[in-house]
C-alpha cells in the first residue's frame, strides 16, 4: 500500500511510520522534513505536494495527517491571531487536505485526521482546541457518508502521549497518558480496517 | 431580568422573544432590525452595540444569540468562501461574541448560544453546518468551566423548526420538524436554570 503520512517527523507520525513500514510503500511530508515539503495552513502548498507524489509515485492508498497547530492558552490570553491558528491550521488544514486529495487518492482509499482528546475533556488552556477538535469530529462524520469512490475518512483522537508528558504534565493532571507506539494502532485500524466516519479515540 | 437577544427577529428568535417578554426586559438586536443593530461576523460591531446597551440599560443579565450563518451546499460544492462563512460568522461570531461580552454581563449572567442537530446528523448539503455545530459544541463545554463571575454558558441545539419543513423538507428527509415555541423552552431553561456548560438538544 502506498501511505502518505503528514508530520511523519513527530511523535505521533513517527510512531505511525515506524509500525507501517516493514508492510508499505510510506512517503513522509513534513514542514521542514521528509521527503516533500507541505505547509497545512496553506492549500497551495497541500495542492503542489500532493500533486507531486502524485505525479512520481501515481495515486495514494492512504493519506494519514498527523501535524496541527492550535494555540493553548487561556480563554481570557486567547487573542484573534490565537483562534485563527487553530481554525487556520489544524481544523482547515485537514479539512482542505480532504477537499484536496480527492484528486490524488486511488479508489477505496483511506483518510485518516487527528484531532485529540480535548473534544471531550477540559483543561485551563484548551478552549481552542477543545473546539478545533469537536470541530474535527463533526467533520469527519458528516462528511463520511458523502465521500465520492468508496473513500473511507477517520480520525484519531489521543490523549496526551507519554513521551510529552516532561513537557505537559502541568496541563494535564490525572491525564494517564499513553504511548505513541500505542497511539498509532487506532491509525492502523482505520488503514486497513473497513470502518469510515469513526472517531477513534485513544484513552 | 435584563435580557439581549440577538437574531430577535428570526423564527426562533422571535418565539424566544414572545415567551421571556411578559416577565422580563428584553433588548433586541438584529443585522437590520431590533433596538440595536449588529453584525455578529464583525467583532467591532458587537462591541459597539453591547457597549451602547450597557451605557444606556447597565449591566445584561442574560444574552442569547439565534444568530448565525453557514453555507448548506454539498462538499464538492463548499468552496474556500462557503467554508469561511460558516467560520467567521456562525462560529467565531459567536465565539467573539462571549468573548467580548464579559466586560457587559452581570455577575452570574448567563449565556445561550445555538447550534443545530447536524452536529450530531448528516445530511448531504451538511458537511460545514456539522463542522459548525460540532466546534460550537466544543466550545461551550470547554469554556463553561473556566468563565469568570459565575457567568453560565449553555448551547441551544435544535432540529429542523416546522416552521421552516416549507423550504427545508427536502433536505431534512425522515426529520421530525418541532416548533420554534418548543425550542424557545430550551433558552428558558438556559437562562432561567442552574446549568452551565450543556448542549440542550431539542429533538
Amino acid at each position: 500500500m502506498k501511505i502518505v503520512i503528514i508530520g511523519a517527523s513527530g511523535t505521533i507520525g513517527s510512531a505511525v511510520a515506524t509500525a507501517l513500514a516493514a508492510q508499505h510503500q510510506l512517503i513522509t511530508l513534513g514542514r521542514n522534513s521528509g521527503d516533500y515539503h507541505l505547509d497545512i495552513a496553506d492549500p497551495c502548498s497541500i495542492k503542489k505536494a500532493l500533486k507531486a507524489i502524485y505525479e512520481q509515485h501515481g495515486a495514494i492508498d492512504a493519506l494519514i495527517c498527523a501535524a496541527g497547530s492550535v494555540a493553548f492558552k487561556t480563554f481570557a490570553q486567547l487573542d484573534d491571531q490565537d483562534w485563527q491558528l487553530g481554525l487556520t491550521n489544524k481544523l482547515m488544514g485537514q479539512i482542505n487536505l480532504v477537499r484536496i486529495a480527492s484528486d490524488y487518492l486511488a479508489a477505496d482509499a483511506s483518510i485518516t485526521l487527528t484531532s485529540g482528546i480535548l473534544a471531550e475533556e477540559n483543561i485551563v488552556t484548551g478552549v481552542s482546541a477543545g473546539t478545533v477538535n469537536a470541530a474535527l469530529h463533526g467533520f469527519v462524520t458528516s462528511v463520511a457518508p458523502v465521500m465520492a469512490n468508496k473513500i473511507r475518512i477517520n480520525c484519531v483522537c489521543p490523549t496526551v502521549l507519554e513521551e510529552s508528558m516532561d513537557l505537559y504534565s502541568d496541563y494535564f493532571p490525572g491525564f494517564v497518558p499513553v504511548s505513541a507506539k500505542k497511539v498509532a494502532q487506532a491509525y492502523l485500524r482505520s488503514v486497513l480496517g473497513i470502518n469510515t466516519g469513526e472517531i477513534l479515540k485513544v484513552y
